[in-house]
């Protein structure tokens, strides 16, 4: 369908692997924020760059990016790209996939003429291993660097701003990495990081929603007692309490389309096999791309936990850890990219994305949509997360697609999309 | 009904709390196996046994033990007695009050002509604190401390041997620690440790069996997988599995009659919040006074963990760490506190003991029967452990009928009474 497609595919996974080489450890994959595997990536990314005639440049933040005008004065600009940092003992493609598959785009492109201006950027910070707070990157581009968040401190005192400074950026040009003005959409290309399109048998995905979600830790008090000497019907269990709790949450999901619900930590105490527990703590991670049906959720879980514990004549405690409301994609830009997948021969699936993304960030300032590519597995954050070839080589021509039909014309410049889009 | 008993209720009482300050804490009641508050204890009941013209000695393990002599050559010899150790931050009452109870009959008794002696043991080790082994100082009474008890270390690397020698005892005469070959039955007083007695606003209860227990850890295995990626049918969550498991165990439990099933303990792996449990493990504690009934309740919670399993996608680990056969008391001395109890004007619960007590040792050397005092509010092992003077004063007034009254005719001496016996 596009000339050297075949081979561009295979191109673009062993880019990802050459990356991978680039590692804090020598073990494993692992690249923190602004750390020296960074520059190497840097290094290497940027020699692509300058090879396809890009301008590139690092931010204050350490995004590097990477400038394919299109020759017209003051044109608009199309942000595409991911992050190059990485989880601890990662795979080689969570990210680091989206940069390599755009500028293998920008290469292809060749000198095909387009009415657009391409930035493509690696997000320098997204998974948040650093200083505990993800999308660092990104949020420079969107002006949501504050001064409370330079003072953040690593794990070795570090500050934020420090460590920008160590890497020889500056703090006081955080200003000028915001996005474009020009800018008039971001297209984020990302494994799915689940087993959807595995499941389904398809290679690609299109978003239509990054899921909001809740956090919540729900604790059963009762009466610690002897496992022995107390009947039956005379205890009060806080842990069988949380049991049933925890099959409630599972049920309500399970009965939700579209709705996941997860109890990932559960302690009894004093946790002691003889003993009957007096207290039983819960987390609950629950998430939908529909922000009142997942608050309706949360209502309803919280509302069975307190039915559970007064039957059971435990007390409950519930508290409200973290809340992001839901992301919608923009959906001409979606839709395009669905246009272009079936163009390309792929039929993709309308998917929502259970985790976040930098294009959580940037949809606050601009149109955007992200095309997901299978996760054999269902694997990430794993050196056994890999991309098959065939679902490369489907993302690869239908990005090309997009990018040579794409009007910016059917967006509304700069214009922020809300949540409350409608969800197809 | 019997001379000076109100007056003696309030004075046991008292003279428990006054034990209670013989401590290794000075900040609350700990008293473990050989301490130096243990010798404290030894001097004032020893004290008190001489008071009362009995003969007084400490065995090689260090048990207390006095010898109301009847009279009569060769006469047969009922055994009174309780522990005088404690768990750490204690109450005052937990075998203590079995011991005191025993001298306060002894004194009440007077020149009261009997048939029988009445050996009072202060029993030194029950609990199983300082050793993680607990009934040591009944285990001497039926030759069951051999080497490599011996050879046990507490938290200080000092081995049981170091610790009788430390104490002036000598291990080569922990034989003559052994029961005399007079002895005919034992009865200890002990309180309830449970709610059972308060439920039903009943003074005493009457053991017709110490349960028999098994403990198990149970590990239910899927796969841990991200919380937000992965769809509830795609899950293969191994707490959900856990949990619903757990409501076997109440359900079970509840529905048969006298069957207690704790889970006291559960972990899930890796425990974060927005993570799919791949593993959770369980504790399972179930207790029964017929063997046949627990095994029956354990093979069925096995059964269904694997039903449970095996439908959620799971796969499951069984692990059993201890089993327990129950302890029936002798029935004719049990009938014989009953009747005492009834003559005395109080009503006794016939019921099982859900704990382990020096009882289920005697019990396989001698017939043996157990009286329970009422625990307010089921508080043991606890500093609020405590006892109502009137349930005392029944108590003592049963024991007092039942000492006066007792045919060691109707027991056959030295026979040890067989788990299978017909339980009440």
């Amino acid at each position: 369908m596009t000339r050297g497609a075949k081979m561009n595919a295979e191109a673009i996974l062993d880019a990802c692997r050459t990356i991978g080489g680039f590692s804090d450890d020598p073990d494993c994959i692992t690249r923190t924020y602004l750390s020296p595997a960074t520059r190497r990536v840097h290094e290497f990314l940027s020699a692509w760059m300058n090879r396809l005639g890009m301008e590139s440049w690092i931010d204050a933040v350490g995004n590097l990016r990477g400038l394919r005008r299109c020759g017209l004065g003051d044109a608009p600009r199309l942000l595409l790209g991911s992050h190059i940092d990485t989880v601890p003992n990662s795979g080689a493609f969570d990210g680091v996939l989206g940069v390599v598959m755009a500028l293998a785009l920008v290469e292809e492109l060749g000198d095909f003429g387009l009415d657009y201006d391409i930035e493509v950027i690696a997000f320098s910070e997204e998974e948040g291993v650093r200083f505990r707070i993800p999308f660092i990157g990104s949020r420079a581009l969107t002006g949501e660097i504050d001064e409370a968040l330079l003072r953040e401190r690593d794990a070795d005192g570090i500050t934020l701003a420090e460590a920008i400074g160590g890497f020889g950026l500056k703090v006081s040009e955080i200003g000028e990495a915001a996005m474009s003005e020009n800018t008039f959409a971001f297209v984020e290309l990302h494994i799915e990081q689940g087993p959807v399109l595995e499941d389904l048998g398809l290679s690609l995905g299109v978003v239509e929603a990054i899921v909001g979600q809740s956090r919540y830790d729900l604790t059963f008090s009762g009466k610690a007692n002897h496992a022995g000497t107390t009947p039956m019907r005379l205890r009060q269990d806080a842990l069988t309490g949380a049991a049933e709790w925890i099959l409630a949450a599972e049920t309500v999901a399970a009965a939700t389309p579209g709705l996941v619900a997860t109890v990932g930590r559960v302690q009894a105490t004093p946790g002691v096999a003889n003993v009957i527990p007096g207290d039983a703590r819960a987390s609950l991670d629950i998430r939908h791309a529909d922000d009142a049906t997942r608050r309706a959720a949360v209502e309803r879980l919280v509302a069975e936990a307190y039915e559970i514990a007064a039957r059971r004549r435990l007390s409950l405690s519930v508290v409200r850890h973290f809340e992001q409301p839901a992301t919608a994609m923009n959906s001409a830009l979606a839709s395009s990219l669905e246009a272009a997948a079936v163009a390309s021969g792929t039929i993709p699936h309308w998917m929502v994305s259970g985790a976040g993304h930098d294009a959580v960030v940037i949809a606050r300032k601009a149109p955007t949509a992200m095309l997901f590519l299978r996760s054999p597995g269902g694997i990430s954050h794993h050196p056994d997360e890999a991309v098959l070839p065939e679902d490369a080589q489907a993302a690869f021509e239908t990005g090309l697609y997009f990018l040579q039909h794409l009007n910016p014309a059917i967006l509304a410049p700069k214009a922020p999309q809300s949540a409350a889009e409608t969800i197809r």
